[in-house]
């Protein structure tokens, strides 16, 4: 050994970013300087896909002109089947093309796809350029667009690759919800179901009142409720993330509900079923698992169950075999470093943690399974 | 507008990281624990290269499992010319076959090339796992390994994708240059002058002392110089890193010294002038661009250039055209959010910034590139 012996020395760095939730109702509108406020005269790379490019492209570009806003539009096909790093680098290389230096700044306009990848170029990106979303679903109103992360598939492995890269501003306006099929509503009132099963009885309640009115109206009406939900929903998905927002303090996520098969169950589907569908047959089968655990009612289940199906989402799939369960549950342990944290519940808004696999008995998540795939054959 | 209007919401999030840098003799002898103690009970995927391997794998692998190491090795060519997002992919591809969950780690055990793709998968794998570095280069040791920046190139811009992520561990063993070729120990003498000259005129009196017997002896006579000169470089470049490690305070870094031009050489020749040598370059035009502006001494001017000389370093290429710098000083501009921020020197040790490009006035970039051709022809 060398006599040359110095001690360690450490190195800290710290990162702390702000950023803001606009809920607004008119985002398109002329007389609306919300957004050319926030991108504060950078140039603004906008990526969108067609849908979206259809219904709201040539307002958004009016209004952006008549702001003096430095953009460019780029429409781009970004679909969970094409959520790959080859569509991240297309994002990337559009960002050369179009001359963005490192103070400029991309907009996700789109769900919560078009959000992720947008995500992820902008953390890449000169190792981090700015980014705003403006989520045009709702489930990238209420979760998708609104958190911190990005991400991709790899490998047949549900956002496998991605990071922690938080926006400068989020702009949700639900009005633009209006264009949006019934299926794509569908599929963010599973993750309003999610934070409401997790930490608000109250706003499951409202989603029970008036969950099928909005569906069939755009989401438009009744319109208190419209703003109602989707500010509670926002802001509860926060506060759960606020605690953890990089996710190393802990691997116990109550926003996890739901999200333990699911991705196994997209990725086995092809992505036919979409994130939404994954999610509520996840919540369904957990529902029935904590009742199996002793700890939900059968009534409440039932609750659950139906308020999922009134909403036009899916509870079983053929493809939910014990199997998939056993690959979900050992991708997770090694993805909630050691732990499963299954989340479940004792009643709505009062979840618990099943911490170890071996907590579900044998024979347990058989029981679960089949009681859920007869429940699908011959609704309540 | 709606009549329900909402006040903007703030979300807050900080990250804090804290790593260890250990100067340590002797990392790969069998009493060393160090490297255990770091690894902590996890699964670790080492990524090395062929010449480490070659040099060193035997025994790392006997070392690691008389160690008791969960662990496994994949010898990678990484090399700047394939210092591409595929080639990050590929490692996180051997992350997902050898079955790392989000508690295991990667280990760069490797040059420059190296810490910077593993760095990068590390930070994209599952949203970013830990991962250690064993710089084996000098470069490494000193500049490339100890900091926060991943990356790759892209679309012919030098490391125009990356990400800031912290190592958990460093470990720097000096003893581990002795198998360096010439120029691998002269490419790290180009980072260490580079810091010398922003902020440490005593290290630059050290290797104006030391640096030609540590480069013919592969950076082990004087073995209190290896080891100091080490110890000195790397603090001096982590105090400096310390004040915007994420470098979203300010665009002005007085690391940037010999990084204006310099990736755009390298680029220019395809990557056959090395990151170390295209960074001499670059400080050896600085300098005499520092004379023109009337800030350097002549006299210093050719200090700073002989000593690179004398390392082995080149001064300058054909490559380096008045076409070449105009493209790297638009590019920095964009980079820079908008200011040029080119490090000067007033004397060695004390730097300033061009912060516009007006500044450097017309003909004087030209006049200090005919010098440096001239001097290149006729050394002093």
């Amino acid at each position: 050994m060398s006599t040359y012996i110095y001690p360690p020395f450490s190195f800290s760095c710290h990162l702390n970013h702000e950023y803001r939730i606009n809920i607004i109702d008119g985002i398109l509108d002329s007389n609306n300087s919300s957004l050319a406020r926030a991108i504060n005269g950078s140039r603004a790379l906008v990526v969108t896909t067609p849908t979206v490019y259809k219904h709201y492209g040539k307002r958004f570009i009016q209004q952006a002109r008549m702001q003096g806003l430095n953009f460019v539009c780029e429409v781009l096909e970004l679909k969970e089947g094409k959520k790959t790093i080859e569509s991240v680098e297309k994002i990337c290389e559009l960002s050369l093309t179009h001359g963005l230096g490192r103070s400029d700044v991309l907009i996700a306009f789109g769900g919560g796809v078009c959000s992720d990848m947008v995500c992820m170029a902008a953390s890449l990106i000169r190792r981090g350029i700015r980014h705003l979303r403006i989520p045009t679903t709702l489930i990238g109103q209420v979760d998708a667009g609104i958190g911190l992360k990005g991400g991709v598939n790899f490998q047949g492995y549900k956002n496998h690759l991605g990071c922690f890269y938080p926006p400068s501003d989020v702009f949700i306006d639900p009005g633009l919800l209006i264009t949006l099929s019934r299926e794509a509503l569908s599929q963010g009132f599973a993750e309003i179901i999610k934070i409401a099963l997790v930490c608000d009885a109250e706003l499951f309640r409202d989603v029970q009142l008036h969950g099928s009115s909005l569906l069939y109206s755009g989401f438009s009406q009744p319109e208190e409720a419209a703003y109602s939900i989707i500010e509670r929903a926002t802001k509860m998905m926060l506060q759960q993330l606020g605690e953890n927002p990089y996710e190393n303090m802990t691997s116990e996520r109550l926003v996890d509900m739901g999200h333990t098969f699911s991705p196994y169950l997209e990725v086995a589907s092809e992505f036919s079923i979409s994130h939404g569908e994954a999610v509520s047959i996840d919540m369904a089968l957990t529902s029935l698992i904590s009742v199996e655990l002793g700890l939900l009612s059968e009534h409440d289940a039932y609750v659950i169950i139906n308020l999922l199906s009134d909403l036009g989402l899916p509870i079983w799939s053929p493809l939910m075999t014990r199997e998939l369960c056993d690959s979900a549950i050992n991708g997770m342990i090694l993805h909630r470093r050691g732990e499963l944290n299954l989340v479940v519940l004792e009643a709505i808004g009062y979840p618990q943690f099943v911490k170890k696999p071996y907590e579900i008995k044998c024979g347990l998540l058989d029981r679960a399974l089949s009681r859920l795939a007869l429940l699908d054959e011959s609704p309540i």
